[in-house]
């Protein structure tokens, strides 16, 4: 066990209050030597404060709650590196909290973190959080006095500070990059269909078509979730739509296409062009490297640490958006319709 | 700010010590009615106990440290899966810890989560860690009396817990099964020359050359450092010297050698039969699936997190080693020796 002020006042032959007046240098009438004598031992013993005492008297534990859904999830572990390098930087801890995307776990992390006393949550909600189930973690957040900062996934209807990226913009430029292509059927693989930032890529998609005189056809957009294997399972259909590119709504769906796309011996970009989203780093590295709509990931994550920690530090209660502009990666996947 | 005691009683009209007494249901003369009153207060004022007080007085957090290099490296999320979701389950937490492989921030972070009063420590030491660094880091766990487990990375005069591959049949297996395949010229890409589980492999890859009769050529070993980076910097010396065939000691290297081989417009097997080592879960994505040596890297993350809460909560000081097997995945990067 570690060593404790009782510790070293029996090492020392004095009394608890005596040795926490010397170590805390208060104003007191001890002998010289007996403070040599306790600060001898504190060495010696290497006796550090009991952050647990400090937080409670201090009401503050300098460790926040990092709520994510899936830390192999290339987006996430990224993000997670810029929130944990940033606390490190200052002295502050991360608790990790993966939810499987699964907000009964959302909630059951909250209420933990809560009683760890931890000052505040970067929180990330799980994908089948739909408008009330949004609500329902922030208003617990709030009846909790944690402070928090929504990160990547948010919505319009919740009053809270946030760091997002601008994906009507991401869908947007991703999607009139194939138009300006010359692609006309253009497939779309989404994430959740209750995902805030799914609905605003959805928007840009749409918006860009639109914009290139393309009708909207229901009929080649699928519902994915952001994994691997649903971008997987998306190509068996995608192929018998007569399309000719795909714009995946994140990177880990383009990988799963890419599979897909490979077992059926159709090529990219020749065949089909794709376009993936996130730009994680693996993007590059793929036989074909992904073009991709790039989010800064790491700085956003260092960007939500630094607000959610002004936050706790100032009290201060004004709510804002950061939002953070999406950058077109051109790669390799993608290419000029072909003339059939 | 969190509900306290104080609050309650305040709330109520009673002392802070009547809220205690009531809520911690100890035996005392206070009217039913008073009871009720608090009783409902606590209801209401969403009153949870301090989790600092309670760890001050158990002496328990019902929190663990995880030391690793960086959470972006596939094997590290995955293994920090494998231990959050093992810990969630018994209501414990994981604070998460990236060193960026650099010795002095292992140190760092070992006393930081010392003071934050972590019930336990799962290590992975940083690559820079040589027997006298990593003999200091644990020595430093020792003496701040932290139960901790080795995962991962450890070496064999470290007198602790582990939770470890067998590198040396890693290595051995998947040389073995190049040198099967008729191939000669087998170059290896390391990890850093001082961490005990490169040298295993090394010893395994030697082993199996021997076995087979061919010698061994320090000429076409590579130290490498576990990155994408520098298996793609080791292809310009690797092409250099007539080799058939390459074992990376992981599978991000390997990632890097592909996209150097790709760039020299070198075929994979035909010109270069490439293993890899981890098996993470991109490995079967891309063009030319990955052939590599499989970690258990979940299950391990699950065993260590198992290990280091029966030490915490037994006591015990029994050390041992829990060693996983490795597991040859065959995939496409591999192929005979093409007859010239």
């Amino acid at each position: 066990m570690r060593t404790t002020l009782k510790d070293i006042a029996n090492k020392v032959g004095v009394s608890v209050t005596t040795v926490s007046l010397v170590i805390n240098n208060k104003p007191c009438n001890i002998p010289e030597k007996t403070k040599l004598m306790v600060l001898n031992a504190v060495k010696e013993m290497k006796y550090t404060p009991n952050q647990l005492a400090v937080g409670l008297i201090k009401k503050r534990t300098n460790t926040i709650g990092l709520i994510i859904s899936d830390i192999r999830n290339i987006f996430f572990s990224t993000l997670a590196m810029g929130v944990e390098e940033s606390c490190r930087k200052i002295g502050w801890n991360v608790i990790l909290c993966n939810t499987s995307d699964n907000h009964a776990r959302d909630i059951e992390y909250i209420n933990i973190l809560a009683s760890k006393g931890v000052d505040g949550i970067l929180y990330c909600m799980s994908a089948d959080s739909d408008e009330k189930l949004a609500k329902e973690s922030c208003d617990l957040m709030k009846n909790l006095n944690i402070p928090y900062v929504m990160v990547d996934r948010t919505n319009s209807t919740l009053d809270c500070c946030s760091v997002v990226l601008d994906h009507i913009n991401g869908g947007y430029i991703a999607t009139k990059y194939l138009t300006d292509l010359g692609h006309k059927r253009i497939a779309c693989i989404t994430g959740p269909a209750q995902l805030f930032d799914s609905q605003q890529r959805l928007s840009g998609y749409i918006m860009a078509l639109t914009q290139a005189g393309i009708k909207y056809d229901n009929d080649i957009v699928f519902t994915g979730n952001y994994t691997i294997s649903s971008g997987y399972e998306a190509v068996e259909k995608i192929v018998q739509k007569n399309i000719t590119a795909v714009f995946c709504f994140n990177d880990m769906m383009a990988y799963g296409v890419y599979k897909g796309l490979k077992e059926r011996g159709l090529k990219m970009p020749e065949d089909i062009s794709v376009v993936g989203y996130d730009d994680v780093f693996l993007s590059d590295m793929f036989e074909v490297p992904l073009t991709s709509v790039k989010q800064p990931i790491y700085e956003m994550g260092e960007e939500a640490t630094k607000n959610l920690i002004n936050i706790i530090e100032n009290e201060t209660s004004i709510k804002r958006e950061i939002v953070f502009k999406p950058e077109m990666v051109i790669r390799k996947s993608t290419s000029e319709l072909q003339s059939v």
